[in-house]
């Protein structure tokens, strides 16, 4: 990762730079950026969301235009594939529409309408209608994982936009020309649409400052953030610090503890690990959802299960790492974790250096995961922890210990058992997901899904990044009280 | 106020103490209730919406069974009056009663299901049943000026016993008897409804050490403030600081401006003056939404406007204030009005010392508010400014230069022209609540309400004090993927 004021497109395979490096945003071009999205935010907010369901869809039409471009410069920054590239792409297409269709039906601005009563209150009331606004320019920072869909035009910049709100898109440095190209799209679709160019505004570079300087920016009202625990949550702070404090939307690490029950692993252990295998693998372990701590308890079944998944990781071969700096930060958990008295490797196929790292698999007993707060911190890639419980309770306990989650999942958890309704309130507790099937890795983009969680998933954990409520975080409530003729007739909307 | 480590009842019309002092909680005790809370949480977040309709009902009628002891405390610790303080505590039951009727509706287990569909992502997906969880113990710190509706048992209150979620209630020291005796009922009614004591703890003291270490506390979940802007704002960022932030509900100071647009005051001027003269000196002006600052057009109708405005305020005489440190606020923010070169004091009677302030008005150009800073802070009392303005523009940017304000009141928009479509949204991204008739003072519990508005008027402007959606505060989004029967046949609610 690009940590100076300049960007280079690096080969994620090969480690080398492609083509010349160039300027980082300078801090003039940041106040500029903010000044023209902060121009067009009252232009913008008045538009219809017919207007703002036809924006979406030609972003939509555009990726998709330009899928033969942008693809190969994904896979050669990023190192993920043509075959995931191509199904993110999609994904990211078939997200902004979405946000379209929720426009079309109305979603952004339904009302909640309490016609008045008469009398003296209490119960006398006058007549109030809660609308929502856009809540005004929008400073979005891009993740390093997933290049389109949480990138320039992702679901931040989609339900954002959605809302009626302009985007500062800040670019993530590690797929710096992809940001590029797709932002020039993104500016192209902007123009033809007829709307002003600060409704999709551009800003890169990987330095500290550039992202303070964005989030203490006084015409940013909102910020929307995928990435890593240290830069959330001192961004967070930057926030909550600055002179008129703006909500924070971030989406930080989280370890998804999925919890394999004997009924489950009864029935269909050895097709439940390799599943599972399969996940901790996918995108080489990249994924915010990715299952870092799998609790099992000591057991047969157990034994057995924990056996099977370690030889199926064991045959599995992970792709090369996005960065260089990534694959540092894995190699440093994994270090730890092996350095770790209690924790007792059980896949540990050491690479070369520089060569694409091998999956890592360790176990470690309840009591001694529950006392050391270092191994509930997320490693980032294709790594987990696989925790030993005794007890019913113990498994509530650990979830306990690691404290706020993305997901948790809960395999075999099928009858109305005290134990399971006990195991899931807890489960609840500390996740935004649970699932009881399947694993945490993908996100369907649904009226229903919640990607949040207690921090330090997410520094918002009432809000969601993923579905179609995230467009929620940028239209605030107001109540219009005893509004007048014209004003009830446009909905509540003065456009 | 006491900022010391002791309470005293005091009457605050003599400034007498009433009875001995006695010694506020101590840290030990402020451990002891949130730990007596987080005990409370999971037993209470499992007992069903019926359960908890109960108790909230049971609460507003011990409330009313209690008036007759609980209002003259109310009027000796407060100075409010007996009229006031009963329409008060009949507001506090209604919301009680309010909140368990919204239970009894389903409001809170309301889902959002998406069946699953089939086919590759992004288009297939899994079965997501997104459902909602109480947040856990929350703190809540009660206001001076509504020593019920926004005290011991008021909406912060009623609104986390809705969502499921223990309350650990740290009174306000200006009504410490109050606060004692209204908590000693509440701890009655959820014995005698059978539910464990946590579910309402109670600690007291004035000292900011008391109200940090309760932000701290671990197991606190969210907390909920109406205060003063430099208390609400060290407590949020304590709330921002902590190892594991947590949600921080802080509703602050608000100077609610309110538009007097020629076609009002042509029509109905001298009306409107008299209106607007009782609401500046309700509750000697000690109300969050008591309009500070009134925005008139320089014209011959703004003039006269003014002169009817400033003859009905002399006319008025406002009661005691709540304490002799609010008092002591009263006369520094009008003291330095007073002083203001630009500022010219059109009503300033002024009172002997420790007698009852009389009101004060003054008046000053646009320009020269937008320019001063200090000119856009809360004096909180029986106090407003007038701004001058030359146009429709000019009105937009003092709105603007105030910035965030629980209420925007718009008299005269009547008519669909450019400028008040231009005036209303500027309103609407100022404001909590917009009102078109009417004045600002008196917030009416309903659905549709929006008590909360862009910072300083609150810390969380997506959210809301007052209104049945406060509930949403407390109940946090999960998505259930995939829940097997028994859990669905529950509606997702593990009890």
């Amino acid at each position: 990762m690009t940590t100076s004021d300049t960007l280079q497109s690096i080969d994620a395979r090969t480690g080398q730079p492609q083509g010349e490096a160039w300027n980082a945003s300078t801090p003039a071009a940041i106040d500029a950026a903010v000044a023209t999205a902060a121009q067009a935010a009252d232009a913008f907010a008045a538009r219809s969301a017919a207007d703002r369901a036809g924006l979406l869809r030609a972003l939509a039409d555009a990726l998709e235009s330009q899928r033969e471009t942008l693809v190969p410069i994904a896979d050669r920054e990023t190192a993920l594939g043509p075959v995931r590239l191509n199904g993110e792409l999609d994904r990211t297409a078939f997200q902004l529409r979405g946000f379209a269709a929720e426009l079309e039906r109305g979603a952004a601005h339904a009302v909640v309408d309490d016609p008045a009563a008469p009398g003296a209150p209490p119960a006398g009331r006058p007549h109030l209608t809660r609308v929502r606004v856009p809540v005004g320019p929008v400073a979005m920072f891009s993740a390093s994982n997933f290049p389109f869909a949480f990138s320039v035009l992702g679901g931040d910049t989609a339900s954002a936009l959605a809302a009626g709100c302009p985007v500062v898109v800040k670019a993530h440095p590690a797929h710096p020309e992809l940001s590029r190209q797709t932002a020039r799209l993104a500016q192209q679709v902007v123009a033809a649409q007829g709307l002003p160019e600060g409704v999709f505004q551009f800003v890169e570079g990987g330095s500290v400052a550039t992202g303070v300087q964005l989030v203490q920016a006084p015409a940013i009202a909102a910020v929307a953030f995928t990435g890593s625990f240290k830069g959330g949550t001192a961004l967070a702070r930057v926030a909550a610090e600055r002179s008129r404090p703006i909500p924070f939307y971030g989406e930080l690490g989280s370890v998804n503890p999925l919890i394999a029950l004997p009924a489950a692993l009864q029935a269909q252990g050895a097709a439940l690990a390799e599943t599972l295998a399969g996940s901790i693998c996918l995108g080489a372990g990249q994924f915010c959802t990715s299952p870092g701590v799998i609790v099992v308890r000591r057991d047969a079944s157990g034994d057995a299960f924990v056996q099977t998944l370690a030889d199926k990781l064991q045959a599995l071969a992970p792709h090369a790492m996005l960065s260089a700096g990534i694959r540092a930060h894995f190699d440093h958990g994994v270090g730890a974790w092996r350095a770790h008295g209690k924790v007792r490797p059980l896949v540990d196929g050491a690479a070369a250096p520089g060569a694409t790292p091998r999956p890592f698999l360790a176990e470690v007993q309840a009591a001694n995961f529950i006392a050391d707060a270092a191994l509930h911190e997320e490693v980032f890639g294709s790594a987990a922890l696989v925790v030993r419980t005794g007890s019913a309770q113990e498994t509530i306990d650990v979830l306990r210990a690691v404290g706020g989650s993305l997901t948790v999942t809960l395999w075999g958890a099928g009858d109305d058992t005290e134990d399971n309704r006990a195991l899931v309130r807890t489960a609840t507790q500390v996740a935004g997901r649970v699932l009881f099937a399947g694993v945490p890795t993908g996100v369907a983009v649904t009226a229903a899904q919640h990607h949040g969680g207690p921090y330090p998933a997410s520094t918002a954990p009432f809000t969601t990044s993923v579905g179609y409520a995230a467009m929620d975080r940028f239209l605030r409530p107001v109540a219009l009280q005893d509004a007048p003729g014209w004003l009830a007739a446009r909905n509540g909307v003065p456009c």
